[in-house]
């Protein structure tokens, strides 16, 4: 019985693969897929990005330089219109100094460590100095004597969790600690707190990322460790309890910056009042050259634009590709977008109807994680055997993406698809000093810029518009 | 219609997607997967056979303590019998000169140039020097003219297809080139080729792989040449028709040699007469480590072997953990092992019953090449479901690998499946200086090993026995 289920299962599947190979929508894949691999640009335009422009923390001049370069990329591609949407952005700089060293006995050891984005200095940028006190979950810290902890520095050490299979699950369950270390420590007591950097690979990298401070509570400075140091001292402090740490940092917060998001618009033919928007984010860490996150989304975005030209395609809907600023800390470019998309679904005829995002890597695509509807989801997956020739097998629910996700509010709800690229390495660049140009690889930037644009093209073909 | 039987389709899918996550193969499956992220000796054992043994050019005294090496760690895995099936293996030397020269107008630029493995060495190990004639398919020498080619060196300069999307099937398409060009060009008169690296990177490095001298045609000395200076050399054509090429090597054979296949069996509980092989190939190129081609494979199968015993899994059938011998250059230790296990299957009541091989490099898997009867791939099909929360999806029919290709043959046929990671990077490094163990990452090896594991223990669990 159920080897005939299985059977009857595998028929259907190889009946509806077939059926999918000689139609128009597995034709106009293939031909996205092969101008992307013979003619693509994202490569090279990745390569402007992050080795002429350098990396773009919001407010930074570097930022404001790549919203130029990213507008003239979208008007020589052939966007209808280019403009910059306004948002107010934090500025924050890391300083030049950070600097950390472990006290052990009678000897000295340099710590690797980093800013978490967003983190005080320490007072007067001068040195601080103090007990560690190690702990592996944020809420241990409850637990604890306020003896235990205050005047010390808190470690948070929980590493991610190598067994689940998809990196970003990991670092789901772990990135709490760098999110709300720093509120948490200083809620009991602590003068610094020190966060395990997020990543699988046992290395030399502080990984940086935002921080939160909470307002009611003393904001204390927090630096991101490398896994190798965190490593290193937890050993040390199991013979040597009363080790101290010093830390020293001078990054500092200034006003808000005037910035915005680039939005190139392509009109639609056949229902220029129904939306589909496309994008990555512009900005990025200010260590390395946010060439994964999110130089590759930035480019699969402006590739999908220049490759739907190439081939000829006809947009039944409008198309609005996207570089979202400030995802990285604040999301304020997200949240505008779609508060702007909300008085725009109220106050004209105008409706967003889908949005996709690419902000997970370079890497080569496996998917997408679908965020919408019930009937939907149920047409994405219906297009499985159509990207089956591709390797593309990924059609699993879940967050589309962080610049994205504030549509999902709006009413009608948009049917949202992030970009599945493999995760494995991603974590081993993301947010630290490699996340350079030099780590992605061209075929699989090429492949995933075509998965994106062969994705835009399957919702603009089949969404169903929102019923009046 | 159509909408309501991909519902249909979906509906079955998942209902049996759930299904499996509660079934005893299912924990099964999550134990190997656990015990390989958290426990793994793979990324450490690639090391050892990269780094302190390096690379194994069959014939070659690494290649013989690599044979030592596998069988201690077999046994210290707890293998109930080590044994090494002898096989003679060819002996080739690279030698120490590889060299050449374009002379193109007044310049003379250095060419980036390997030896085919097995090539003779220029006349002497002097240096030749010709006009060049490039081409890009090898039946295209028969439709010029003898005066066109004779006396000169052949450029063959077809580039693998980006399109594909299987980087392998690129390779398959353009490697005819590499095997056949040097007994062609010579047939036609020439007096040495010079073949495009088989890689899709625009890189400086030579790839080398093996030629097939025909038997009844002049061997005539050739070499791999790196993209890059393929490129060059192509320009330079069309403004310097009659630029000549010198080349120089110093390569040379010697008898066969007494090497093996090392073999280690953990013998069934159940069907102890039905035997599983799985494997990888010991011998590599001898430049680089091996350590895509094939270390992972090799560390794979090892891998295999310590995880089922860490987990406690008592196998059903007879497990064979095979390092073949000179698959580079030859394939005389799959052969061999075909022609032993057809002796068996004839003269006593052992009977192979499948087989599995590694050898497509350590990156992150996707699925396996299945090589087997209908029957026996809709059993193997069935798994998809439980290899689904572990990304693996591709279950396409295809060959399984050389080494285990020769069992093909035998009666009954056994099930064979063949280990398919991802591919796109893998011929950046295949057969070059590049093909090192710090190109290898650790949890995707990791990955790789645990899906290998998995998947014996699936054959093990659910072949059916052959019919007496």
């Amino acid at each position: 019985m159920l080897r005939t289920s299985i059977l009857l299962v595998t028929l259907l599947c190889n009946a509806f693969a077939a059926q999918a190979e000689s139609n128009p929508d597995s034709l106009l894949l293939r031909s996205i897929y092969d101008e992307a691999l013979t003619n693509g640009e994202s490569y090279e335009n990745l390569r402007t990005l992050t080795k002429d422009i350098g990396h773009r923390l919001s407010g930074s001049q570097s930022a404001a330089d790549a919203m130029q370069w990213g507008s003239a990329v979208m008007r020589g591609y052939g966007a209808d219109s280019v403009w910059i949407m306004p948002v107010m952005v934090p500025s924050w700089t890391r300083g030049s100094i950070a600097r950390s060293t472990a006290y052990i006995g009678q000897k000295q050891v340099p710590l690797r460590v980093t800013a978490l984005g967003g983190s005080v200095g320490t007072p007067n940028d001068q040195s601080i100095r103090g007990k560690v006190i190690m702990v592996k979950d944020v809420n241990a810290l409850d637990t604890l004597r306020a003896s235990a902890i205050a005047g010390r520095i808190v470690l948070f050490n929980r590493a991610m969790d190598p067994v689940l299979i998809n990196t970003g699950a990991a670092y789901g369950g772990a990135v709490d600690q760098r999110g709300n270390g720093a509120s948490a420590a200083a809620k009991a007591g602590a003068i610094g707190a020190l966060v395990r950097s997020m990543t699988h690979a046992l290395d030399t990298l502080p990984h940086t990322g935002a921080l939160r401070y909470k307002d009611e509570i003393n904001r204390i400075p927090a630096a991101a460790i490398s896994t190798v140091d965190a490593t290193t001292l937890s050993h040390a402090l199991e013979n040597h309890p009363d080790l101290e740490v010093s830390l020293q940092m001078n990054c500092a917060a200034f006003d808000d910056v005037l910035q915005g998001n680039v939005i190139g618009q392509w009109t639609g033919t056949e229902k220029p009042n129904e939306i589909i928007t496309i994008g990555g984010h512009l900005d990025s860490w200010d260590i390395g050259e946010g060439a994964h996150d999110d130089g590759a989304g930035v480019v699969h975005t402006l590739e999908a634009l220049r490759i739907l030209k190439a081939i000829g395609y006809q947009p039944k809907r409008t198309l609005r590709f996207v570089l979202f600023i400030n995802e990285e800390n604040g999301n304020r470019g997200g949240k505008e977008y779609a508060r702007k998309a909300a008085i725009e679904n109220e106050e004209s005829d105008l409706v967003h109807v889908g949005a996709m995002e690419s902000d997970a890597g370079g890497f080569v695509p496996r998917g997408f994680r679908i965020d919408a509807t019930d009937s939907a989801t149920a047409i994405v997956r219906s297009w499985e055997g159509l990207f089956d020739p591709y390797n593309i097998h990924l059609f699993r629910r879940g967050g589309a993406g962080v610049d994205i996700s504030p549509l999902k509010t709006l009413n009608p709800r948009p049917t949202m698809l992030g970009l599945s690229p493999d995760g494995q390495r991603y974590f081993d660049f993301h947010h630290s000093s490699q996340d350079v140009f030099e780590n992605v690889h061209k075929r699989e930037l090429e492949l995933g810029a075509a998965t994106f644009a062969a994705a835009l093209v399957m919702l603009d073909q089949h969404l169903p518009s929102p019923q009046p």
